[in-house]
């Protein structure tokens, strides 16, 4: 029966493509999303498919009902894009100025939409359900992934999963792991609040250089020495700014930065010991200062036993994939939401080619191989198969 | 015979602050000076003295030959003034938007002008001659002094002499000192060069925010250890500019700041020294650096012997005034570079009061009390009679 | 037949015992061991096995033919001993003042004969042959490994395995993983040559102790910048000694400390790095200094097939034993060299209890349940099982 | 008068020369002096000085009463030797192991007794008074200087004087200032309690080691930031001593060092920003600290007129004496205490040559010119006869 399912996906690639690329002349903003998710549930209506629209804000989430009970398993697709500006010499570049499917969000809708419509056409063979998540905001904090699950959208769900094209690796190659996948993401903003004055004057001043430059100092010790080195951790301070003339003590500057981690325990600690350094190096120059530390997506982490379900489905039912290992990326993903309330995981899919499909995610000539989709899509109904056939 | 010139000197208050209020209300900026040095040279000339004009550019040289043989003595002042906007609320407030002047060098303009003109009457008894110094751009490396001096201004000077107003010493007071009286003021500016990327990866980068902490941090230890703890000296990192986004490493970082010093061995120690560190930090990171020290104004150090004259001359000759031992300012001054090439001194002649002259120089509502200038003034006369006459 | 195997070594149980409890009582420190492999060996010869003494200077390997051709796999015991005073309050305890058995080599060792016994008795049936590698030296550098590597004592084989008594696991539970097991363990020593001085002359010195301070500082950019974040990395200063009295400038500072790392690139990288940084440091103080870097064992790295035959032959065969994955440690074990020769994998054998087995390995208390030679034991057996019978 | 007074000054040379020898053969140690002040008393009385004994413990006072009213002149001479070996080889050398006259106080005592002989010769016609200070204890905190003037050494004293013999300075050479002469000398002794472990462990530690070094760094900020530029002041740590093992995190550090410094409002300062940094910075890695801050003699600050009366007089009377203005020095001198609470001043008089009076002071083979104390008698009765007769 798989084998048909997968027939009727490659038969769908045209249309695929076609979504795709609309998608792409068309991209919307994270929480700005509005024409792009109409589209998509007037697909799945079309396909028969019950949609609930504005779920969580702007997510879309279509329900395929199997003919018979049984597990009920989630499929993701996010749909937003990003603001960069589309430099791709393409028939189907971006046709709004400054805005831009980057990051492959567009090839994901369309995958999902053509997995849905294939199992929309055999639900009554399906002993159980597959939910489809299509979600608004993914690249911008708090992401749509949280919203949408308050709204309900993992309810009755018994596994989720989602994909990823990426355009650093090779067509055909499906990339996972069990445990930590990509990073939790947090971002810091630091305004250390000396007392300018003279430059020839240091003894009437804060100089707030030389606090901040204390704090860059004393925050590599928390990398350094206080976290477990067996537990990955970043702590970046991107930019440092103070004063305006050369002859004058800076009052104030301003650092900020990001702190990347997978162990939730680690990444709280951090936190706290951020703060506590920070807030103890101004004082000791008689500084004060604001912090503003903001806890972006969580760590993605793949459960063992669908990471196990997934490698053996790719190696049993799409017999022209390689499967690899991932490592954990210090990227982020809000699909981590999912997966703190869902089991489940999150692999992704080979896209890249030299014919154009090299560039990095973010890219402004970014692009990845179209028959990627066809490897997502695969992997979806295998494992849907797995769940609710097998 | 002097208290006959102090009294001429006073007879010539309203002229002194006619002309100071006209020039108040027309400033010219450093090294733009048209109409200042053609109304000086005017004046001088029509009181008969012999006058060179554009020298070393466009200051303006009046020479006041006495009747007998003698020594020369030299008196300066500056006339240039700042780019800074008059919030002032008087009749004499500048016309020239965004020009100002906020040092007083328009009373000092004024000042000598009297003193030529009471001079120039009694030139016949003089044993010795009046070399009158208005000099162009003190405000601005590199200054008009030193190119003066390069174009004759003292050839033939035996000892000169200068006053600065000083809007945060009451009216009334001269401040003087031996040996050190304003800082050499040199300049720098870092740009670090590391290799920017990904925030979440470190060890792709060369981070230009840490290069340069630890340079802010290393750069301490000069004043701290290097430097003999007698000899004061700043140096003061006034701003650190790097990085654009939290999540991305910096790739450059530019650091400007400013050394003062006294001792011109320090001086060029400190230069060495901050360059040794600099590099040596940035290739300890593999960064890689660029750095412009420009070496400003040298410090002014009152010749002793001079001092002294002064300090006898005022409390023998000068009533009303009261002398205080000045200590050293951090501040800069190109007078510094006449005391290069002659003995002399240069003393501050107070000229504040409650009534608007008490906000600091260079400040937007900077006001000076005009009495102080028969104070500038009758300290001038003083010393041409002690070296022409007594 | 393994499971008569397993009967025959439970049955020894009480020569373990008395075996390791004389080797307790009689411990030798490493690279001075003399009555050990004496003992060692006789017990090997009394059980027809051929022996071969001084392997690589004080090492014993025997070497049991099997009567059919196969693979030829290889078991290593350590055997030496510690400088630490026993303070266990037991009969058998250490009876050499000052030296003790305190991590648990007795123990392997008394399993290794015990093992060797069982399969002598077997040898018949062996399709291939088995290597007893009673190894000296484990606990200093550079270890008897290397040497009884070079002296021959693989050639041959076709895989390793060793295991590792821990108090700090209880008995029944073994620890694996694959890839990194223990880590890479480099030692280093800074002696900073500044110039000393009277203490309130800083600028007639090169301040030692400042300049430790500064590379203490920047040694923390290592880990915190350089290094990948997905690589365990540690450097750490373990001593800093500086200057005698307070009111003298140190000459010199000396640090010591370690490298702990995983990755043989990322070892050498450091290696390369911390002698960048030191050196570039005491430049920029115009200091000088000499180094000592060490590299000590290298990483201990499982091999992922032989990892999977491990946990497989454990759970098929050792029915009362648990199997935990390790997290890597930052130990290190000299075992790694085998791993850099042959294909292999080290494990650890849980072997703590309530009753006195819990003191960490290393403590003048250490002690461990001797019930853990059994587990050991069959491990062993099952792997030779495995690979000459199976 | 005083040319007579000269005279009989010069005629002691030998007088001078057999005390001071005498003293040095028999050194006593700071707060330890028995012989010393008993030999002292019992010479002064044989001139039939009124002699007060264990005043503020050890000191020895003498007054020599005038036979007229007028001022009371006190001149003082420190007692005490130094706990050092004795290396010269001269007939004079010390006889107590390990102890030395290494400073010259010898030579100061021999001095004033010779001074105190001529004086009482002519105590008829002094209009004033002469109080003899023989001080114990100058070398070691608290001195004794501060005792005796609690028990009243200084009541009715006028106007105090005091001498240092300078083996640096050659003889016939004097050196005054008016002003800060000697520096204020307080020491610290941190003790920083981290929390140890294994060196593979940190995020179980508090590291001592990087709690120490960012503590040095920052001290660095006290004199580069924190004090007025034009106020001398050093902070040296002289001493840094953590850890005993490379592989083990130091869980203490201790840190010695000094303070020097001349404004007593910068000395405050300093003392409270250091504790202020200190407990700061340990807190910021969690670590506690211990803090010894130990105030010892302060500045010594010569009085202006006593400066000027010094000058005058050893100009007008020392006819072959040079006078030098002295720079202040960041040595430390008891002498403090009794400006705090009279008008006085303290001079230095060369006593160096090039024949074995050329090692500084407090070392091994320090010895001094002992022409010397003819200088330093006859600037004392140069400056009695100023007070007294003139």
């Amino acid at each position: 029966m798989l084998a048909k399912w997968q027939e009727q996906l490659e038969n769908m690639y045209d249309q695929m493509v076609a979504w795709r690329r609309h998608l792409h002349q068309h991209p919307e903003l994270s929480f700005q999303e509005v024409v792009t998710p109409k589209m998509i549930a007037s697909i799945l209506e079309s396909y028969g498919i019950e949609v609930r629209r504005n779920v969580g804000g702007r997510g879309v989430v279509g329900k395929i009902a199997g003919g018979r009970p049984g597990k009920t398993i989630a499929l993701r697709a996010d749909f937003d894009a990003l603001p960069i500006q589309d430099e791709k010499d393409v028939p189907y570049k971006s046709t709004v100025p400054g805005v831009m499917h980057a990051c492959g969000h567009d090839g994901h809708t369309a995958t999902l939409l053509a997995v849905a419509k294939v199992l929309s056409e055999h639900r009554e063979q399906l002993a159980g359900n597959v939910v489809l998540l299509h979600q608004h905001a993914e690249e911008v904090a708090p992401g749509g992934a949280i919203a949408m699950i308050e709204d309900g959208c993992l309810d009755g769900v018994d596994v989720v999963f989602g994909s990823h094209l990426n355009s650093k690796t090779p067509l055909g190659t499906y990339e996972y792991n069990s445990g930590a996948f990509a990073a939790a993401a947090d971002i810091f903003e630091i305004k250390v609040q000396g007392r300018g004055g003279h430059g020839a004057s240091p003894h009437e001043t804060v100089d707030a250089v030389v606090v901040g430059a204390q704090i860059v100092n004393h925050l590599q010790t928390i990398v350094s020495r206080h976290v477990n080195p067996m537990k990955p951790a970043v702590v970046t301070i991107g930019s440092f700014h103070a004063g305006n003339a050369e002859n004058v003590i800076a009052d104030t500057a301003v650092l900020k930065g990001i702190v990347r981690t997978f162990d939730p325990d680690v990444r709280d600690d951090i936190e706290q010991e951020f703060k506590h350094i920070v807030e103890s190096v101004c004082a000791s120059f008689r500084a004060s200062c604001e912090i503003e530390y903001t806890k972006g997506y969580p760590a993605l982490v793949n459960h063992e036993e669908e990471a196990n379900v997934f490698a053996n489905v790719i190696r049993n039912t799409v017999h022209d994939g390689i499967l690899e290992v991932a490592s954990p990326t210090m990227g982020s993903e809000d699909f981590a939401y999912f997966l703190h309330h869902k089991p489940g995981m999150f692999f992704n899919t080979g896209a890249g080619n030299a014919d154009g499909a090299h560039y990095p995610h973010h890219h402004p000539k970014f692009d990845f191989d179209e028959k990627a989709m066809i490897y997502a899509g695969k992997a979806m109904l295998s494992l849907v198969h797995h769940y609710t056939i097998a």
